[in-house]
């Protein structure tokens, strides 16, 4: 029996595939906007869990985890996909962490695993040898040809974060990036609109709709058209919930930051009512 | 329930993946020396099998199929992976071709899958998303976030495929270059010596021994060093079975094959008796 946080449309997606597995209870009140994380209080934790699974930070709405869940004893597994290396935190809280490489740590392609070691060989007979961390450990994730190319690349990129600061230096250009937009974003007089709530929105990914709460298309459109002129690509939001989308991963610098909020700010003077 | 013909190493390993999701019979009589394989009429095939699945390359002990076995109307399974793009076939005659990337059409990291639409819809219910054909094919391979940089390179090989030849000029420049190798070691009079049956060897895996046919160790040490010394790298066998071997796939040229060729022969004067 496996948990599921459900905060927004990746735990809902792994959700439904660990019904295959097992029986799933959802672990946060139900809801339908994703702006918020409820309080622990109002958890739904059962201590027979086999494991409570979340995603640390939700890249379509813009929902970041701010703490680790305390679920006691029963093991935590995080996607942090979108987050990893960004901050440092409490590994030994954790009973599985993955992140596929893509955001933060080098090229599609590969994926970064740490588990426990007391969660290795409880694998279910069905479970397909690829995906059987337990073997993956034991032939030192070289049981298949390992996509080299990609794993060269992390490599590259775990050298070039060292030497920017380390994680410590990733959390602090990632509060400074954020902060930014965010700050643009709060002092447009609802110009533009972020639903997310102030404590846990991501440092990585700003949703906001431009022209109020439920976005103006035109504006929008013209947006994204003035953005690309100036070099800023992939400027759309997640086609599940349409408006604009920055995304902050550790590649994208401060200056990159600044070149946008300057945008943001001649697209509010030019267009406020 | 799935077949296997478990003809080496690769087929092993696919035939024990197998019994996890069903009952397993082995195509072939069974051996202990992958040298030859065996006359269809001697095939164990049952015409109720879900799948007969069999390798059409086998890279360690150097056998290739050099036709398409006949399972009537029972799918055929086939791990391409290290001859995909070497020769022109009748993708008809296949329910499933999977062929990982790294030997003839990319990096390691992506796998090109082709199968039969009829197949489609069939997974089990254990079959994890990932792995679940019909959702790649509906998603039209980008269910996930795929493998960018691997496939861009592969769209390159393809169009240098192309420029030479296409699949045809590749599986030209096999036979050049494999018949160079086996020219040689069945012109030493055994000091080189290759076990596979002549009908059967594989193209891409030219795997001998040197000193005769269980293999001098002292003399294949010294000819893997002084092949490294000449810059011809990764000519050790594999682990499980020894020797030398040296892989022909399609980004060798003819003239590295001639190098070879050129080195073998001048060992073969200074060492033969």
């Amino acid at each position: 029996m496996g948990e599921d946080d459900d905060e927004g449309s990746w735990s809902a997606k792994a959700a439904k595939e660990a019904t295959k597995y097992g029986k799933i209870n959802m672990v946060l009140p139900k809801t339908d906007s994703y702006t918020d994380i409820p309080d622990q209080s109002t958890w739904n934790l059962s201590p027979d869990a086999s494991y409570v699974y979340y995603c640390a930070n939700e890249t379509v709405h813009g929902v970041e985890f701010p703490f680790i869940p305390d679920t006691k004893d029963v093991p935590l597994v995080a996607d942090m996909s979108s987050n990893m290396l960004t901050r440092p935190f409490d590994v030994s809280k954790f009973g599985v962490i993955y992140a596929g490489a893509q955001k933060n740590i080098g090229p599609a392609g590969v994926t970064l695993v740490i588990i426990r070691e007391d969660l290795l060989g409880k694998a279910a007979a069905t479970c397909p040898i690829v995906l059987d961390y337990t073997i993956m450990a034991k032939d030192n994730s070289l049981h298949n040809t390992p996509p080299t190319f990609a794993i060269y690349v992390m490599g590259e990129v775990f050298k070039w974060i060292k030497k920017n600061g380390g994680v410590k230096g990733m959390q602090e250009k990632a509060i400074e990036k954020s902060n930014i937009i965010y700050n643009i974003i709060d002092t447009s007089n609802n110009f533009y609109y972020c639903p997310v709530k102030t404590a846990v929105r991501s440092r990585m990914n700003v949703p906001f709709r431009i022209g109020g709460a439920n976005g103006n298309d035109d504006l929008e459109k013209e947006f994204l058209a003035g953005a690309q002129k100036l070099g800023m690509l992939q400027l759309k939001g997640h086609r599940s919930v349409g408006g604009i989308r920055a995304s902050l991963y550790n590649a994208v610098t401060v200056d990159n930051v600044k070149a946008l909020s300057v945008y943001m700010k001649d697209f509010y003077q030019t267009h406020k009512k």
